[in-house]
């Protein structure tokens, strides 16, 4: 009978550069990015990534390397892989690539994590008109549980999962990326609400050679620079998949992609130890190296027979996935509500966005009762399986969104009591080591809130 | 020892209309309007409530009640409560009032409930530029189970809830309300975006003495003048809660309202036998009349302990709630991607709405190959106990929501499948009952959208 | 469209006895105990019942109506009804009765329950040894929560269920049923272990007519004197379902009962608000009484289709249940383990019920390490949802059980610490009301025991 | 910072016999088998075992080395560990040794299992007089997920665990082992049941030199031979833990070890894949090499703060433990019911054992008409994550046992359908691999049993 050990299609060594690797990794969407590997329809094969940084950042205890980050770099993949029926046809443009996660992980040797929050100028946050600085938290694991020295006093179960799985796109979808964001870039100003504009984030990143690495294609050729100056960044999620950073595609789950050109040429990487909905701080999940054991089925004009294109052209569809069966398991919620008025008191027309900016303001206010610093909250909001949820969507003009955190997370009891909260307020100190403190040294604008949740 | 039988509050007759109730019933927030009883904390008590129309939608085959709904009559509320602790002084502002939900469900002799789209001109739906018509699904109650001759082969348990359990709002906050909603009709076509307009819904729904009722206070009066010229409508959730619509607020769990007049003056309404994250299509949930049986506890200075306003007052805050030991269990999910990408391949930044419409309008066309009209999936997934989460809110430019449905409410298999789907062409002419049809007659907008994703 | 309140099939009023109800009840299984209604399939009808003891013991201080009350009395069951099909056909010998239950509580104005043990002489419970008093813990609930004042710092939601529904057995089967348990009793003593000797409890309950209640069958008659001389006691779950005191058939499960007679004759009582697995105090789930909504669906055939005889003729058979959606949910259990070791240092044979004693006597003992006494918890782990498990059943010559208990329904933190238990003991004197004091007047056999397990 | 990578204590060659493994493993339990290693508190290390048989059951299509295999060889265990406090200082006796699962897994390159039942003659199981013959079924692990060749048609997640997670016992716990053992054997025969007596199987596996592995201690001399004679056997669970075989002592796991001896000596082995209640077939687990990854706290005098003795001495405690937070989760169960009457129609007093294997017989018996052989039925519920419970233990003379088999792991609905089953006997044959075939050729006893249960 046959060995089920998965075979090995990329193999990572975290020592080396994501240049370095045996078999090259690429940062870029693009359709002529070759192949590395072939699997096959049915088999179990596994694939190594390094993390979305490619080492960049340190398990040490300071923020300077999330401050200094260039976000041009990101995210190194592993990939892409090209897909072949047992009979050894590629998958096709039209198909559905099912993608099982039969398995997943740090990398042995590697367990360990970080999450941050960038610079408000070097791409900032959910909340970086509150949290303007760059801050690092480091987790260390304990098989299936996180702990970290920079926000003690929670312990919980990694709910692991890859931030990207994405086939790659074919060159009309590309073109099709490039137009809607640059259109946004060059309109977005005009159209954005004050809310918007005061994040001052990046309204989308554009194609740029910097830092590009494109797998097999040799830098300094001609199809180097063409491919570089057009090709995708990752940054987004889109009709490919791509990073959805959906916090759910973990073990036992199955996504169903579609397949854009031959041989689905997938793609993986920025793997994330456990995630919160939304992964607010942006840099927000437990970052870390890993690995996937994946199983892959082609289902033969399948975009056609299961998907809908929902804009101009047949290839506006999304991916679709089906849970897996062993998420941890959390009974008791705690659940912060927000509505979509912002924290300058104005109202904004069912904005889920703004909803759930609330609701988390709110959660990350109320747990820094208990002793915690608000950086600390942040931080621990973006990367614990808290779950946010689009509650209302239809009473205007307030959309309701909600933010659930599971109690048992926390050493002490985070419940309102009558009888009062445990005085905390010397932990704080205690909790809030330097690594976690604000160093923004930026040009901060002027608060228009004359309210208490500004950190500044 | 005591008796527990709840002690009934409110009692309502479903067989007479809202006004002709023993206890007064209210559709405005307001603070002046008088408690109808008291209730005292530790004591589990009864209030029945009408469904959100006060009768105004019939167990019937038409969907001509929904066509012409007047809006300005919802929701039609039991209380206010006035509370009181042990020693019987009054929850003040300040307080917290912790509500826990020991029971609920329909009226005995009225398990039955609708879910409805208005149409375009009358209040629309999240999707109303998708389906402009007025529908209606009648819903009848086995025990936890609901099932519907309009949708036939769905039958799924309720996570039954109240739309609205909200306390009155000081004349301070109302004042806020009143203003911010104000401004955003009078400024917001300026700033929405084209998407947004193409809803034609409204943008609030601003104070009016049409179809105003005042619980204690006398109409004709020159105190139901002033009020009901400045009661704010209930649509709406805001800082007391109100009509949140969270589904997970249900058998067992506890909410936290700020109190924020003497007594806290707590009114409920708008039970939901079933309802999904969003209640997209907005008379969405499976609306009903129903009961509630309360246990309150008043949290002396809770206000200041637990919350942290979010905005230019101290009034800027947001219940927070525990969720309950009971609801649905459904082990398998098959989740929808969304991002903010509109149906005219336009790009919105990180907007989660936009995110979160384009996951709902997946699922529709997805399940609609399964036998269903796509006004079938929308009003399901409208009621349904699907999840709505906002699982990517920082990589720019696009917003990841996902859409998750269990499975296990269908009485086929619905994933997606290497050997195809079953054909189910004929079952849709039959499952697709006349009430179901669209007979919207407005002026429709010219499409901008030349996919397939319209229904019309 | 049809109304879908449940048709009120069998009313009860709790202030009458059992035998002036408007309905006659029963107490005995026999064929001939004539159908009070008749019931359709797919309708969905009201069942209602008193508790098991008709009213027996009281909501008040004293366990002096546990202690006197005769066995004889049990169960008052509601029924039987008599199942058609939809076109009138009754349910035949050798269909499968599918049973959902829709909907299950306890009777609206008589909200609270009761838990208790007999005295040894009078019926035991499983650990009669070592409880031999007659005790008993009053329960009230708050919707779908239960708390006691016998018992503080404990509440949990209930997993309500009837742990009586039966079909009746055929004349044949009746025979088998006498047969074996008139042989258990005549050989019993025989071939027990010492262990079940000690326990002093009857071996079976023959029929007998003493406080028999044959529906309509008119006491007096010699059709009476007959039935009541050879109809089976209610006590034990046999083939027909029964007493199976099984505490997952709750909301929304579907129990699939073998039909022995023409119309099923389906009888159901001994609702229970929640009980652990093994119901371990005999008189052990918090009993009440209450309303069934059941739907009936028959399956034509089933039995020979789904089941197969396990012994000498085809009636040997056994229910199937499917669970139900809703049940509490619990994320943390501690679990103790037990062998078949008893307490007297006996080693026995794969024995699964010593190693569930044993489990239970440890959970006991642990449980009083934190404020209550042994009698407290030993009511508790009997009406409380506590899981029972057959961990290991091979492993010669030990069985291993284990009980899990849910953490979360103590006000207190009772998992084992490093730091220690907080004290305390004067918890003990305020948590032990009289009622729970051991009030045994019997006479009690030499302890073989030398260890600390024993409470006397 | 410190790395967090687990040190690997115990390191595994699955190429190698068991006695030529780097650190010397051990088959019996013996306070004097010395240390291999020393492990200290709060550290996470790594322990890899063999499986239980030390390679003696070869991934092939013959159950012939099922049938030849010598009970005596197991099982081969990994340690036993010393475990030290911060300061150095070993656990002592009396103390609680709380041993956390952080994760645990197959080998890597080893990832597969095995099922299977022993010839009556040579162990038998559960069922042995229904099922007599030696069968094997492999098992391949596709990350989280286990498919059978011998058993297709289920594929399920495994709730991995290890079977024997124990402490050393003291000389006087020993004694007490082995007497009362001992006195089983010498003493069995007459005071067990009829229904125990046709097993045939061992009463108890008392010590003996045969296959004896001692660790550290070296062959030949009179320590060894000493040791030999009285260590214990390690097949049955005890108040040391052992071999538990207890499904949920999963990922995330705390168990509470006693302490017996100077440093615990802790002591690991048996992995399984996935197992169900009762792990009926007896060789009945997914059995396989694996990993540990363990965090160890030493609770000083535990034993006498938390443990009750049950029993003549001190010693008779049982280990106690916390569920962990990430088992597989099903939500829908079909459960099948036993009491306590045998196959021969005989009543049994209370008796779980026979309750259970009368529901395990239904289940089997059920699940057989969907196309599967007895055999592989039986197979399957032994090691799928199906659960047994003891649900009646007190209504006379039956007790109630049920077994809930998750249903999701089947390719097809095995409901019971008022339309029928699917006609599956083709799949009978397609089904049921040689391998699964009955090849006993012992001695069969006369049948008693006129009903249709036997497969002989």
């Amino acid at each position: 009978m046959a060995p089920t050990t998965p075979k090995v299609v990329v193999r990572i060594d975290v020592k080396k550069k994501p240049w370095e690797q045996e078999l090259p990794l690429h940062n870029r969407w693009h359709p002529h990015i070759p192949p590395v590997a072939d699997v096959t329809e049915a088999e179990v094969f596994r694939v190594e990534m390094v993390d979305w940084t490619g080492g960049g950042v340190g398990d040490n205890d300071s923020a300077e390397d999330i401050k200094t980050l260039d976000p041009t770099i990101t995210h190194y993949l592993s990939g892409p892989l090209r897909v072949l029926d047992k009979g050894g046809a590629p998958a096709r443009p039209g198909d559905l690539l099912a993608v099982e996660i039969c398995d997943l992980g740090p990398l042995p040797g590697d367990e360990w994590g970080y999450t941050g929050t960038f610079d408000r100028e070097n791409g900032g946050g959910f909340l970086t008109d509150h949290f303007p600085c760059a801050t690092k938290a480091i987790w260390y694991f304990e098989g299936i549980y996180a702990y970290s020295p920079q926000i003690p006093g929670v312990r919980f179960p990694g709910l692991t999962h890859p931030g990207i799985v994405g086939t790659a796109p074919s060159v009309e979808l590309l073109n099709i990326w490039n137009e809607r964001e640059k259109k946004l870039v060059e309109d977005g100003h005009e159209s954005l609400t004050l809310c918007e504009v005061l994040h001052q984030r990046p309204l989308a990143n554009l194609p740029t050679p910097e830092n590009c690495l494109l797998g097999g294609i040799e830098k300094g050729t001609s199809e180097w620079e063409k491919i570089a100056s057009e090709a995708a960044r990752t940054i987004p999620g889109r009709e490919n998949g791509g990073n959805c950073d959906i916090k759910n595609l973990s073990r036992g789950s199955k996504v169903y992609l579609p397949v854009f050109v031959d041989g689905a040429n997938l793609s993986t990487g920025d793997m994330h130890f456990s995630q919160g909905d939304g992964e607010v701080s942006f840099c927000g999940a437990i970052e870390m190296s890993g690995f996937l054991e994946l199983k892959c089925e082609i289902i033969r004009g399948g975009m056609e027979e299961y998907l809908t294109p929902m804009g101009p052209t047949p290839l506006h569809v999304n991916p679709i996935f089906q849970t897996g069966p062993v998420e941890p398991r959390f009974s008791e919620w705690l659940v912060f509500e927000g509505i979509s008025v912002d924290e300058s008191g104005r109202q904004h027309y069912l904005d889920a966005s703004v909803a759930y900016k609330r609701a988390v303001l709110n959660a990350i206010d109320y747990l820094s009762k208990f002793g915690y610093s608000k950086e600390q909250v942040y931080l621990l909001l973006s990367c614990c399986p808290c779950e946010g949820r689009i509650s209302g969507i239809v009473d205007s003009p307030n959309a309701v969104a909600t933010l659930a955190v599971p109690i048992a997370i926390f050493d002490q009891d985070v419940r309102p009591k009558s009888s009062g909260r445990v005085p905390v307020g010397p932990r704080v100190e205690k909790r809030m080591p330097d690594v976690l403190r604000c160093t923004y040294d930026g040009n901060l604008p002027v608060t228009k809130n004359p309210g208490g949740a500004h950190t500044l």
